[in-house]
């Protein structure tokens, strides 16, 4: 195929974004990329793994060669990048982003960029690292990605960009931007919202110390772990950015807590059973539909 | 070294007691296995895979020959089981379990074999598959078994039991029995706990529906469903078992949950980033502790 964009800006080479770099080279070897990272030690190392083309610490007259951008930071940090950027955009360039929120950004880029042409997009993908040497090239592979143009957005450059992450092995979704902010808080927000908060509880315990904590972990709570393990500033910024669809998941989530708790309490058996044998089959659908691993214990090794 | 018992009765072939048979066959090829489960179909498959010796559905003289016998059921069934083999085991033999609650079981099981020897523990070790097909035999390798004797618990016993455990692989230490209960209250418990709750949270919506739920579950979701598919029986009576720790927990949990309600309503970004900064160190203290995969989205596979 046709390589989608001759040269493409990556904005923030943090896991996200040095895992583009790495698809991109893998997939469509002909692409130049042109790295931004406002940390010049970033980009130094980012450098020394041969990432990008280019590396910059700011935007200068190089960024009018991308036929797309793609701000890969934290997504309180978008507005910022994108005033930062527009002097040195070329008019034509194709406007992207990888954040976890769209409604937020959408409205970010849109008051940065008048008149720009923007193609906001969220692959549902990450691991718990972080910073450029943490990508990987497949880390999109079998995974969705979901595009949230709004009535403004151009068919022809939203196609584009479509194209562009089949063609690192994304699957590709569209969907307006509030619609996707309420599915992402319930998928993705909150679950990260819940285990900050459980492995903060954990470690706070007068009763039990933290060195007992982390010994027997292995008893589920090693799990809460991974994810809040997750960049903090990314997800301070999520949380901030989604306010209203992260507070209304939540509150269903502490009523469905409270009516659990009840039932312990009151030594509802019958109740407990009913919920955790239907909770047992949405994991076989996901493992059916190829979004997680089938193997016991995510495939943990047990040597 | 020498089996610290030639023949081995366990109750119960399910994940854990699979997973002890085959533990035993492969660290302690002389031990014999008598294989007990009241399921003929669960006896019938067990033989099929050739776990243990013999296979039995009920209690019967042969028991008499098992020097150890380990209750491998849901904690609600452990009384249940000690009464129907009260009248056939061997005066001598050590009793002992691998519940995820001790102290009901404790009390259980002292008074249906009054003047028997019993030495409970608790393998912190599974995984979210059931049935004696699940087992592994490497599956408490590296893992810790608690083990909650109470002070009529006789000091060589608890010796042999210890020797045991280090003989399939896994490190030991002992507690008391409410301790226990409360750590892992902490460590298990509650994790499972909030874990059923946010996957029937996230299949209860009208705005969201199921299927968009299992597809953009990479974004974190898929974790807890993993735990939420575990065995449903077994985490009924766990809750109920435990519901004075498990209460008081879940109590902290809430409290900490709504400071963090709080803190995103308000836009209290400092304290949202505190937090999650101090629980990326936790996850690093388990993974130096061994007591998890240090590969970044545990080690799941990205082709």
């Amino acid at each position: 195929m046709t390589a989608p964009f001759d040269s493409i800006a990556i904005v923030g080479l943090g896991l996200i974004g040095s895992s583009l770099a790495r698809a991109i080279r893998q997939n469509l070897p002909d692409t130049r990329i042109i790295g931004y990272d406002r940390s010049p030690d970033v980009c130094a190392r980012a450098d020394a793994i041969g990432l990008c083309d280019t590396y910059h610490a700011q935007f200068g007259a190089e960024l009018a060669e991308a036929q797309m951008v793609i701000l890969c930071v934290p997504v309180g940090a978008m507005s910022a990048a994108a005033h930062a950027m527009a002097p040195h955009l070329a008019p034509d360039a194709v406007i992207s982003d990888v954040g976890s929120c769209k409604a937020s950004v959408l409205a970010a880029l849109r008051s940065a960029l008048p008149g720009a042409t923007i193609v906001p997009a969220h692959p549902v993908a990450g691991t718990e690292n972080s910073g450029p040497e943490a990508g990987f090239a497949s880390l999109f592979k079998g995974r969705w990605c979901i595009l949230t143009p709004d009535d403004q957005a151009d068919a022809a450059a939203c196609a584009r960009v479509a194209d562009f992450w089949r063609a690192l092995g994304a699957e590709v979704e569209t969907m307006d931007a509030a619609h996707h902010d309420l599915v992402l808080a319930v998928t993705s927000h909150l679950p990260h919202l819940i285990a900050y908060t459980i492995v903060g509880t954990a470690s706070d315990l007068e009763g039990v110390t933290q060195s007992e904590v982390i010994k027997y972990s292995a008893g589920g709570f090693r799990d809460f772990t991974r994810i809040a393990a997750s960049d903090p500033v990314m997800w301070r910024d999520v949380f901030l950015s989604n306010k209203e669809a992260v507070l209304e998941m939540l509150q269903r989530f502490s009523e469905d807590l409270s009516a659990l708790q009840r039932a312990i309490r009151w030594d509802k058996g019958d109740e407990l059973e009913e919920l955790f044998t239907r909770t047992r089959t949405i994991r076989r659908s996901i493992i059916e539909q190829g979004q997680d691993d089938a193997k016991p214990d995510f495939g943990r090794e047990h040597k």
